[in-house]
């Protein structure tokens, strides 16, 4: 093996691809000899492969799995982020989040209500929806207890990969329709200003969503990376709000209730909102706010050698495009802006790069994402002082990862300051 | 059942939306007592479900499988089209087309080797690959061949679906590492104008590359879809051409020899050309053209009644991004333009829709696609007139569709004109 080594600590894209003879990885082949004997003990092409087959699988070294984090109906499992490349999540393993776990739901006997203060209630079979103006859209869906642990510090160790850490985060491309299709199909009678969304799964799980959202963005579907939407997903339909807390994107969705006022159900009063230190509470806190997570490297990899390595990572803002991705790797004294992958997508896991010529020393891995709105993620402390310790939600300020001089690296517990 | 008709017969968006009472599926409930008995039967709520688990499974009704054409070595598959939503091709059911089998290849063995006019010829390791910087990019893979069965008018009827016609077309989000990065890290030598790309398969698959198109948008990809690319599609890598022929684009990629001429392999010479009707042929007709192809309604849905329909179908070139899509409900005498899905990518599938309201009258629906280069989709007779009766690759000509008064929609051979 000859390695040759950039010296050069540079986090310059620009650099790492004029550097002459900078080379990154590979072996220097000698001679065209010694080119030509690399196939020589398990030669693939001697042997005739399978053909053609109905449906594939994943190649066997290849499997991904989520975490089960609790394998009961109201639990959760969580993605494999790190192992992810790209934006779109498989959708056998996109995240779990549940109430009263998995209802089985026959097409046929799908119906979604429409009523309260509409001009015409109605109620539309699966078959009806599907004859509706379609739309398609790749956006993230994130459940707003996502980074709990890390935010906590408790029952945890460095020890933590990006999936234990943040892997109740998924992308999906969705197809439906808008809401708003459907709200015009009814008439939605003056001074309706929320609506309540219904799912039939067994915790009968209700929200109240504010009708502005309908008129945007809102969208009822049906369908996930280009098929049928997967029954963790809410199979046959389910509610999509772009941006906003996968909780309120009420699954298996089979009633919509619009009124004058929000409905104060359990899962927005009692859950899903957050007591604040002064002693009054968030409630519907909707959007989930800018939010960044290196994936490589974090824990479990170990960097074999010091030299040139590529941070990647998702970026992601309820509020729309992400602009901007800053990274540090001294714990936050200096920041580089990462390259972001197009395209970049309102409402969407973006992924953002930037090459790093590790040093071999220690080093504290930060980023930070910065979304069209000016808003930029915080750090622990800012956050920690307009939330406090009685949330349970919302946890998106800056994560840390530790590289040991050994190459390990760990989740930056301390380091998230 | 108490159905609202509409009697305008109006290819108009617009008009559809702004349509006053104008309801297009769905059923109006003449009480709130009527609303909320829909449930009673078969409540999935007084149910607990399933909880979480580690891998999911696809709804057991939602089944997708590809068509086997030939299950040889030297065969393929064809993704239903006409079942998918959204412009994802789930990574199980991309079309295949292999010639010699699929291999096996163990991750930690792959190696791949580039030299030839080179300053240094190298090997690369998966892990090598890897510590490149990446690039994720969502685009389409056609076979060239596809289309052949229409373009023949042999051996099929009327009764051929999307998926029979033109399934050798898929989508994924491809990740890897440009070809232009590796081609630097070796120091391609003066002179060098063309490389061949060799696979690992049985059949040794060989096809000489301009480099233009590494100094392009050539890429080594090892991901498909978020996770690692699938066996049937090159695991652990294969070469993206983006646009232009799948054959091309090497899979299971181990070679890549730069030189000064073409190989002239088999599979561009004695495959892959176009004889043309002056007796000489087209060698290396890389580029796909643009093409489209309506996917709802087709063969084999039936139309239950006339009213409010979205024609829907798939727009792709490989020279750019899709600009305009027309349809015409009459066979071609009136153009409507089509809404394009945002967002609209370069050299990737692309959905169009355009609501129809059918008359119940027997009717001849078509698309043509129109690329940012201006190219507008031959009509039959145009591409025959250039390519003649020989040729075996790139048949992207208007398909139509016939639906008869009974609703039944059948692919319209003889209308292909």
């Amino acid at each position: 093996m000859e390695w040759k080594k950039i010296d050069q600590h540079l986090l310059s894209r620009r650099t790492l691809l004029a550097a002459s003879g900078g080379l990154i990885s590979g072996v220097i082949l000698k001679t065209a000899a010694n080119a030509m004997t690399v196939f020589s003990p398990t030669d693939p092409t001697k042997t005739i492969g399978r053909g053609s087959s109905a449906i594939g699988k994943r190649a066997p070294v290849e499997q991904l799995t989520r975490y089960v984090n609790r394998p009961t109906p109201s639990g959760e499992s969580m993605c494999p982020i790190q192992d992810l490349v790209g934006i779109i999540t498989p959708s056998d393993i996109h995240f779990e989040r549940h109430h009263g776990g998995i209802p089985t739901i026959e097409p046929e006997t799908y119906e979604l209500l429409i009523h309260g203060m509409v001009e015409r209630p109605m109620k539309f079979t699966l078959a009806d929806l599907k004859r509706f103006p379609q739309r398609s859209r790749i956006c993230f869906i994130e459940c707003s207890g996502n980074g709990y642990s890390g935010y906590y510090k408790q029952g945890i160790t460095e020890e933590l990969s990006p999936q234990r850490l943040d892997g109740l985060l998924s992308t999906s491309e969705w197809t439906g329709m808008m809401l708003s299709t459907l709200f015009r199909e009814v008439g939605v009678k003056p001074g309706a200003k929320w609506f309540l969304a219904e799912g039939s799964d067994a915790a009968v799980m209700t929200r109240s969503i504010p009708i502005e959202k309908a008129w945007d963005d809102a969208m009822i579907v049906f369908g996930q990376n280009g098929e049928a939407i997967r029954p963790e997903q809410g199979y046959p339909a389910r509610l999509l709000l772009p941006g906003w807390e996968g909780n309120s994107q009420v699954k298996w969705i089979r009633r919509l209730e619009l009124s004058d006022k929000p409905f104060m159900t359990r899962e927005e009063t009692s859950k899903y909102s957050d007591p604040l230190p002064d002693c009054t509470a968030r409630l519907f806190s909707f959007v989930m706010d800018a939010k960044s997570i290196i994936t490589f490297p974090s824990f479990p990899y170990v960097l074999p050698e010091k030299g040139w390595w590529e941070i990647q990572g998702f970026a992601w803002s309820g509020r729309g495009k992400i602009i901007r991705v800053e990274v540090s790797t001294d714990g936050g004294r200096n920041w580089y802006r990462a390259e972001l992958q197009e395209p970049v997508l309102s409402k969407c896991q973006t992924r953002f790069r930037i090459p790093w010529n590790w040093n071999g020393r220690k080093s504290i891995l930060m980023s930070r994402a910065i979304d069209e709105t000016g808003y930029i993620q915080p750090s622990y402390a800012q956050l920690e002082k307009v939330r406090g310790k009685g949330t349970s939600y919302h946890f998106n300020h800056i994560r840390a990862w530790k590289v040991e001089q050994d190459g390990r690296v760990l989740l930056g517990l301390n380091e998230m300051a």
